[in-house]
């Protein structure tokens, strides 16, 4: 447990090593490789003090140039920087963030929900990249709006605007409505992430979601596939006052309406809303679609709550209804293996929690680069393959 | 960039914290609340000597302890390990294994073949993990067998054993044949890993690869749903002198007959056998089929050569027919982009490797547990939806 300078020390198998020079320097590097170069090369040269000497320039401008800071020519500036280029040098900026006192408020906006609903797993991605970077004085707090109330988003984008936030995490609402509240990001020049669905012409520092369009041409194929060719199919919607409440439900079903107009335009696509904020009357508006639609037996829903219908198949031993859905809501998946739900698309909604927030690290503290446009797997389950998938993810974030 | 002694270092997101005392010692810890946690209660006391102290033996015992060596009394023993998991004291496996001058030989014995092929993805994991823990004087090599000569795997095993072999990775033949190069490696005491194909009984270290029964039951549902319940299907499948070559081709195939026994017993399964060794004779041996087929519009394969049919449904601009196969090569992606593959499995190849070697030195350099049974995901991919997968893979190993 004891250092032994000049010794290599291997802390990590991912991608960090650390260098313990003679002179109590710690040097980080992504490889073994150049520190291996650095004590062949330039033994114990590794310090500041030495690239200095390199650049012939003193300590301080070094400094000045690895904080990025005024006062460098920009001759010395070049000079320093190509040394640091050929050496690889990492200015380790953990270490610097972790020294400075600067805090960060970041804000996520997220529909409202409860406990097991879509936007659990997405919160708990958030807690978890919270928990990973606490260390950097970053504080978050979730707001909520009403999915079906574009006030309910404005109302709360405007208390976000009031507080000091140094970013923010949107699931965005219509592009109308979410483009009131990112101007007012923009004009304030706090960086924001998108997740769950896209809005490009309001051009987020990155996006964390699927490509909606495309995942419902995709379940459009599978549901057709499913229910052998149905001259007639049903899409279950959540809607409260005429108003679908999300971008991805409505997206998914303008690319599953794509697909089946370019390859079974005489395939008539039947609507049953359900009531987001009513759902007593669920059962009921069920109960008379099957009744006046009993030629039907192929239903998708684009919203996270097919077991809505799952549920009421499996309560009325209805078997004779092809279902596919999205998500992997414990009642969904339940459905699933119960056989009344036949096919579930799945989009890693904790990692686009979690990376929502580390994008956040990245840009503001790390200045790191972020990868603007980040699409999620689109991921077919059945009861034959589900079980790999919820292993092998288990793992993951 | 130099060392203030008694400050946390952080180096690393993931899981590692590096915590350097006033007295040039070093604590590595999955989280900073461990070190916080020391700074308050024991500040600068995270050093051997003061486990000692607190449980009241000599330095020499808790090493004695740490490394798991004789010459300690039961009751010191316990009370050691009792405060170093008060304190969750992380003895740096890492750093040992680093300062040890213990050298590793590993082998590989994998299926011959040729760049592109389905084992080019396993072998760019094997040497991409072999890279990782290159500090920990680890020697790979890779042996090749014949698919379809068990006489090879058996040969191959026997210059393997001639070696003085650390740790070994297999990619099964045969149960029968594989047991008897299994024997011998247990009989070494010589720990083995198996990748693609499982074969429990023989109970490797770790298996990584799908289960493939269960893979080949949902390929057949996926098919019959893609042929619209074809009353007849082929299975494509490759062989030398009637061997299949593979536990994979054969265990999916199963699964495969056990979902058209209990879902479609009356369709008809018709099988091609393609000649591996003799590959100018598939044209000939795919034309005459599908002259006495005509009516097949269906098809599968269990090995990763599915782009042998779709090339020649290419070629013959032969669009009625429906292609399932397995493995994302290169090859096959394309047949999928122009339409002449309907659907591929995937199943991480580079992972398997990647995660077999990993097993290896977990288990012998780092004394970490193992897993023992790795399932990979099942993962279908279409045209609309491969693009996504490919994207998201890209960043992982």
């Amino acid at each position: 447990m004891y250092v032994h300078k000049g010794t290599i020390y291997f802390f990590n198998t991912k991608n960090c090593y650390i260098f313990v020079g003679e002179k109590n320097n710690l040097l980080v590097c992504p490889s073994t490789l150049y520190i291996i170069r650095y004590m062949n090369k330039l033994p114990e040269r590794i310090r500041i003090k030495d690239i200095a000497r390199l650049a012939d320039v003193s300590v301080g401008t070094v400094d000045r140039v690895l904080h990025g800071r005024t006062g460098v020519s920009e001759a010395s500036r070049k000079r320093v920087e190509e040394i640091l280029k050929q050496l690889d040098y990492q200015p380790n900026m953990y270490a610097s963030a972790l020294a400075s006192n600067k805090k960060y408020l970041f804000v996520c906006l997220l529909p409202q929900h409860k406990e097991g609903d879509y936007w659990t797993d997405v919160e708990a991605g958030i807690k978890r990249a919270v928990e990973t970077f606490s260390d950097f004085h970053i504080t978050l707090s979730i707001s909520y709006y009403d999915q079906y109330e574009y006030a309910s988003f404005t109302n709360s984008g405007k208390e976000i605007l009031a507080r000091e936030v140094d970013g923010v995490l949107v699931a965005p609402t219509v592009p109308e409505i979410t483009s009131q509240f990112i101007e007012q990001l923009q004009k304030k020049e706090i960086p924001y992430i998108f997740i769950d669905s896209n809005v490009p012409s309001l051009r987020p520092l990155a996006f964390f979601g699927q490509k909606s369009e495309q995942s419902g041409y995709f379940a459009a194929r599978m549901a057709m596939m499913l229910g052998e060719r149905p001259k007639e199919i049903v899409v279950f919607r959540q809607i409260n006052e005429g108003r679908l409440g999300s971008n991805q439900q409505e997206n998914r079903e303008k690319g599953f309406r794509k697909y089946m107009q370019e390859h079974f335009p005489d395939c008539r696509i039947v609507e049953l809303n359900l009531y987001a904020k009513r759902p007593d009357e669920d059962e009921i508006l069920l109960q008379r679609f099957f009744i006046e639609h009993p030629q039907i037996n192929c239903g998708i829903t684009f919203n996270s709550k097919v077991y809505i219908v799952g549920e009421y198949l499996l309560k009325h031993n209805k078997k004779d209804f092809k279902l596919m859905g999205y998500d992997l809501l414990s009642r969904n998946v339940h459905c699933l293996k119960e056989g009344t739900v036949d096919f579930l698309i799945a989009q890693q909604p904790s990692v686009q929690g979690y990376c929502g927030v580390e994008s956040l690290c990245n840009h503001l503290i790390f200045k790191k680069e972020v990868k603007q446009c980040n699409y999620m797997p689109i991921t077919l389950l059945t009861v034959e393959n589900i079980d790999f998938y919820l292993d092998a993810h288990k793992k993951q974030i």
